[in-house]
């Protein structure tokens, strides 16, 4: 049950990257579920991973071998490798090596990264049968089937795509995700691969990324729970004919926030198929005294399931997002300077119920499958925006089916 | 639906302590909304308040009232008179003047609470209409009557009593609470009012308030949300014949626990009352290197929307668990010192699922509609537990349709 119309767009291609899926049978027997990327040689690869203490054997494994010069993705899907103890690290980089003895290449080149079940050992043996299967399959043109062959709960593939012209000539971005709770730690759960042929050193590959996956990834929530599994790699062939990007040129400025562009795009995906989500909610937070405080703010509002329901029901419960402000933990807060829109309707001013509301004004905008929520805290200039969805009956019971 | 058998207990009265309810028709016509608590003069009064930056309007009123000495609670379901501005702190004055009048006092010895929804003006002329009959009312033996008069979405009144023998003399303990989300900022919520005939100076006496509740109401949650008017009330008579308490004494030590035990009593009831709950969770950190840690990581797991869809499942998913521990801010948690029990089941030993672990014994604990949750660090010494329920189709079903 996704909200808004989601069509797969149009992937485009970027020179220097392969992409080669096939089914290695470890959940389901019918779907491909194991993806593999290849960069071609001299690429430079970028990675932010989950901020949960307990990460997953195959993070541990991906964070020391990104120092190397990653030349491989591995990925699957069906079992998350986590929980797994010493055995789950073994199972990863042998994994790694399995793939590494294939492309005759070192184990260290190969990012491993898993998604699925916790606490179930990862079925090694069928990824060795199926990783030549993979392997064989390597083209640049499977970004269709690679989106399919990670998702879990999803009820549909996430991709984002687009080109850039810089100079005359042309840079690509095309990235996929994956991921229906903002993070399930039992369907340990996000994870995104961008693409792109700009030409662009390590170190600044991953600032960019850095920075893109904060105004982003982190910027939205489903159930506010962080998985054990969650990556999002960001990938360069330097193919493009464009020069070599740099810290603090024009060009890199523009790439930045594609980037960032990319990584909004494929975030708002995953809210858009939040488990059970039948809304889009927009938490816009102006007029906080800095970033964090807006963030803070937003994500309370985000998380709240007293909010969350109230949106399920079309409900313009104003009460209940005050009361969630409210114990933000901000110091000092004054009611009396706090306002609220839901969409263009003003429902609080002043911390109280704005006299020229209606009922029907807002119950018009709590129709609509996406809604902005604006909360004006009249306290200093700092303006975020987070990303959430509804609680409805369908959250309760995928989640409570999950494993039956 | 409440979780385990809930009866109403005897309730011994307290010297000195009367109650009074009547019908002031705020929200429905057919049954009291309207309590009234008179203390004997010479009583002292203590109470804690909601830590919501927007306080409702009679918390505000009640908060400076508790500087003079109270002689009034005066309580009304149905309406919070929150989020009502300027008018609502005038209106709860009002309410406080009538009562003040009636009974040849100052306005500044009555205490106001109010519980209901939020954001609509207080029908001050009904409840003022309805006084004369909550005063004709008062007597020592009213107690079930105050706990249903205070309930809104709860399903049973809530009480506890107990006395306490001291020196060969009695003090009785006798207390009401009223909630049943931890806090819905619509219902504006969890109220409790407490009364003993032990003679017991007015610091001294909030003292132990303040220390039992932060162990008692502080470690419930049901949806994590806190309310704007939630507010504990606990009142000394002083007609007991035990010698008035005196700070380090050990007959205070017995009282203060006491305290403690009512609080917890009356706390638990919520719990059990939770919204859609159908089982009770307690959830036990032990080894953590502080209280405020163990707190922490406790309610990192009683928050966590995964983890509660998965116990209304009884679905025994250790991963969830052990994910929300991983996210809950430790620094430097050893995962291979982690061990998790379901009752007296070892699910998690290591970090990892424990070898003599089987899916039949875990379900066995799942089944039961009280579950206990150990989860132990081997960080320090430090022990704390969180009372929580599970989130159901019911829960999304009472919050979705609270206000139609």
């Amino acid at each position: 049950m996704a909200v808004g119309q989601v069509t797969f767009p149009v992937m485009h291609q970027v020179d220097g990257i392969e992409l080669g899926t096939a089914c290695a049978g470890i959940k389901q027997t019918q779907r491909d579920d194991l993806l593999l990327i290849q960069m071609r040689e001299g690429s430079t690869c970028a990675a932010v991973f989950t901020q949960n203490a307990f990460c997953a054997a195959p993070v541990v494994v991906a964070k020391e071998h990104l120092q190397q010069a990653p030349r491989w993705l591995l990925i699957n899907s069906g079992n998350a490798n986590a929980g797994t103890g010493k055995r789950g690290l073994d199972d990863a980089l042998s994994t790694c090596a399995d793939l590494a003895e294939l492309a005759g290449a070192d184990a260290r080149q190969v990012l491993p990264f898993s998604t699925g079940v916790i606490g179930e050992p990862l079925a090694v043996d069928k990824i060795k049968a199926a990783l030549p299967k993979a392997f064989a399959n390597l083209a640049e043109d499977h970004w269709e089937q690679a989106a399919r062959a990670i998702m879990t709960t999803d009820t549909f593939p996430k991709g984002a795509s687009f080109t850039l012209e810089i100079g005359g000539e042309t840079i690509t971005l095309t990235g996929i995700s994956k991921g229906a709770g903002m993070i399930q730690p039992n369907m340990a759960t996000m994870l995104s691969f961008i693409a792109t042929d700009a030409k662009i050193e390590r170190e600044l590959l991953q600032a960019c990324l850095a920075r893109a996956t904060e105004l982003s990834f982190n910027r939205i929530t489903v159930d506010g729970d962080t998985s054990t599994n969650d990556a999002c790699v960001l990938m360069a062939s330097g193919c493009s004919k464009v020069p070599e990007l740099t810290e603090g040129s024009p060009a890199y400025q523009v790439f930045a926030d594609a980037v960032l562009k990319i990584c909004k795009q494929l975030s708002e995906a995953i809210v858009r198929d939040g488990e059970g989500a039948t809304k889009l909610m927009r938490i816009v937070i102006n007029q906080a005294l800095d970033d964090e405080e807006a963030v803070r703010v937003a994500k309370t509002i985000a998380h709240s399931p007293l909010v969350k329901t109230a949106f399920f029901a079309s409900d313009p419960n104003w009460g209940r997002i005050l009361a969630a402000v409210g114990r933000a933990g901000v110091d000092n807060m004054d009611l009396e300077r706090v306002d609220i829109h839901l969409g263009d309707v003003c429902i609080v001013r002043g911390g109280g119920r704005a006299e020229d509301y209606t009922e029907a004004a807002g119950q018009r905008v709590m129709n609509e499958p996406e809604i902005t929520v604006t909360v004006t805290l009249g306290r200093g200039s700092a303006s975020q925006e987070v990303l959430t969805c509804d609680f409805s009956y369908d959250y309760v019971r995928i989640n409570a089916e999950y494993r039956t």
